[in-house]
C-alpha cells in the first residue's frame, strides 16, 4: 500500500462534502495522503469523472487507492464497489464511474456491503461520507479488498466515445473542453497511421477545417484553431493565446473528421 | 492531539490567502496534516460558516484543530479566540463563527493575546495569517490553550435557523442551497413525530406543496421537489436530475411548512 | 530540505490537471508535503502569478520548492528552469515568473534539461507534469540543483508595476482585485514618507478622491471606497461590506495617485 487515497467528485468546493469525507479519511486511516483530482466534474456526469480518472491513474504510485463519488443513483439500489486492478484500486458508486480504468488490465471487484467497513449510521444521499470513504480508508490501512463484501463479475459499463475509420477518415468527437478552452477529442494520435498516405492531417469540426498536428501551441495562427497532439496523446484542438471553444462555438459531443491534408 | 488542522474561510482559492496560512501553519507545525472544509463560504458570510463547520466535526478524529476565518471584523477591537470543546479544537474570530459548535458539550475559551504564539508582524487586514494559524500551529503542536491568553466566558453567539411548532405544523426555513440545487431546511427528520398522526408529510415552500421524505433521490418525479432527509438530518428537498433552487425559485430564508400528508 | 513542495498554476481545478502533478510529485517523493497556493491565476497571467509567489514564499519554511506553471510558451524553445535563491528553491517555466522572488537575495539558476530527472515520455503540451513536476520532486529528494541540468545566468524578468515619485505625489497603479473587491495597488506603505508633510494621505483613482489609511476595516464609511495598508504592506482600497472594484469600475492597471490630505 502507498497510504495515498485520491479524491474526484462532482460536489465542487462550495459545500463541506469533501472536507467530510476526509475526516472520514483521516478518522480510520489517519497516515493516508490525501490528492485532489478534481471536485468540479459537473453534477453527475458519469462520462467526465470516468475520463479524469484515466487521465490520471497512471501517475500515482503502485497501490494508490482512488475514491470517485459522480453519483446520481445514491440510495437507490445502485451497488457500491470496490475494484483492485492494475496495482490501484477503486471505490466508487456501480455506475460505469470505472469503465476506463478497468480496460485492459485484470480486475477484481466487490460489492461494498459489509456493515463493519462502513459508518454505524448510513444516511440516503451521502455514500461518499458514509459507505464509500470508510471502505478506501479501511483499503489504505490494509483491509483486503474482498473482506468488505462479495465478489461482483459484472460492475456497470459506459460506452467510450469512439473513433473509426471511415473511407480515409478517422471519425470521432469532442470529449471535453478544458480550463483554457482547449477541445479534446476522441482521437488517439497514434491512430493517425490509420489514414492511407503521409504527411500532415486536416481535422473538420464545426464547419471549419484545420490544420496540424502542431509541434507547440506558439505554432497556432493568430486566433486560428489547430490541432495538436495533447497529454493524454490524443488530438486537441487549440487557439493560441485563445479559447478554441469559443472560437469555433463547439464543445462536446461535436463530430471530428480527420483526413490527410491536401 | 491527532496533529490535523482543518482550514474553512471566505476566502476563496483565487488568491494565495489560504496557501500562506498554510505556510504559517507548516512552519510552527511541520507534521500537522491540513484539511480543507470550504474556502467559498460567501463572503462575512458567519452563519454559513458556523454551519458548514457544525456538519463536519463530527466527522473528524478527537483533537482536531479547526481554523476558521470568516471575519468582517478584522482589525476592530472582536477578540481572536481559542476554544477545547467536546474534544476539539476550534481558532477564529469572536463573532458567532463557533456558536453551534459549542452548543451541548462543555468548552473553554481564551482570547488570543499572547505576543509569543502570533507573528512578530500583525497586520491590519489578514488576522488569518498573523494571529489565528499561528495560534491554531500551536494548539496541533501541543501548547496549551490557556497559553494563548485570557479566559472567555462569554463568547459572541449568532442565532439558529429555527424551527417550532405551530398548532400542527413545524415551521422552519431554508437554510442554504448547495452545489446540486438541493435546499437544506432548519427543519430536523427528528422532530417531524412531533406533529400528530401517522405517514408521511407535505412541506409547503415557495407556494408549492411538496411530498415526501422519500427514501433515495431516485424516487423523486421528473421535475418535481421533492422532501428526503438529507446528509445532516434535515429535511433537504431536490428535483431528481434537476435544481430544487431553479424549480422553486427559493433560497436562503424561505419559509417552509411541514404538516401530515392528507 | 524541508520536504515541502507548493503548487501555483493557472490551469483551474476543474480538469485533473493539478492533481495529475501531486500524482508525479508523490511517486517520486512519496513524504513531500503538498500545498497549493493557487490555481486560479488568470490563464497565462505571468505577472499574477508572480505576485502570488512574492506574497507567499515568506511565509514558508526554509527548503520549500515553489512549483509554478504559468507557461504560455509550453513547447516552445523557453526553457524550463529550476533556482535556488534565499533559501528556498523555485522550478518553472523561464519566462519572468520567478522576476520577484530572485530580487534581492543572490540566487542559482539551472536549465531543466537532465533526462534522468523527467518522465520518460515529454508530451508537447503538458511540461508541468512531464518536465516541472519531476524536477520539483527531485529537489525535494534532495537531487543537487546542479544536477537538473546547465546553469542559467539571464532568466527572463517582467517589468514590476511601478510606484515613483511626480512631484509630491506618489504615482502608482491597481496590481490586483482580490476576491472581496479590495483593490491592491503597487504603493507600498513604507514609501508613504516620501511624500512631503504630515498626516493622512489623499488617493485619486478613477475619478475619486480618497482618504486613508484607516486603522481597520471598520473605520471605512458606508459605500465610501477608503484606503488601508493591506496584508503585503501596500495600499489597498476597500469598501467596507462591499467591492472597491465594483464600486470604483476599477482594476489592473487602473493608475493611483497619492497626496497629502488637505
Amino acid at each position: 500500500m502507498s497510504g495515498l487515497i485520491t479524491l474526484t467528485t462532482d460536489f465542487g468546493l462550495r459545500d463541506p462534502f469533501v472536507g467530510i469525507m476526509k475526516g472520514v479519511l483521516l478518522s480510520i486511516c489517519p497516515s493516508a495522503g490525501l490528492v485532489d483530482l478534481t471536485h468540479e466534474i459537473p453534477p453527475q456526469d458519469i462520462l467526465a469523472g470516468g475520463l479524469a480518472l484515466e487521465a490520471a491513474i497512471p501517475f500515482f504510485p503502485p497501490g494508490t487507492v482512488h475514491l470517485a463519488v459522480v453519483d446520481p443513483g445514491v440510495g437507490s439500489a445502485r451497488r457500491a464497489i470496490a475494484v483492485r486492478a492494475g496495482g490501484y484500486y477503486l471505490v466508487g458508486p456501480d455506475n460505469g464511474l470505472f469503465t476506463f480504468a478497468i480496460e485492459g488490465a485484470g480486475w477484481t471487484a466487490v460489492s461494498i456491503t459489509a456493515p463493519e467497513y462502513r459508518l454505524a449510521e448510513v444516511s440516503r444521499t451521502f455514500h461518499g461520507r458514509d459507505v464509500l470513504a470508510p471502505a478506501a480508508a479501511y483499503l489504505a490501512v490494509g483491509v483486503p479488498l474482498e473482506c468488505l463484501g462479495p465478489a461482483v463479475s459484472d460492475p456497470e459499463r459506459v460506452r467510450r466515445p469512439g473513433c473509426h475509420l471511415e473511407g480515409d477518415e478517422l471519425v470521432g468527437e469532442v470529449l471535453a473542453a478544458d480550463r483554457f478552452g482547449n477541445l479534446i477529442t476522441s482521437v488517439p494520435a497514434a491512430r493517425l497511421a490509420e489514414i492511407p498516405g503521409p504527411g500532415g492531417v486536416a481535422l473538420d469540426v464545426a464547419g471549419r477545417r484545420l490544420r496540424g498536428p502542431v509541434g507547440a501551441y506558439a505554432e497556432g495562427g493568430d486566433g486560428e484553431p489547430t490541432v495538436i497532439v495533447g497529454s493524454t496523446g490524443r488530438l486537441e484542438i487549440f487557439v493560441r493565446g485563445g479559447s478554441a471553444q469559443d472560437e469555433l462555438g463547439a464543445g462536446r459531443g461535436a463530430i471530428v473528421r480527420v483526413r490527410r491534408a491536401e
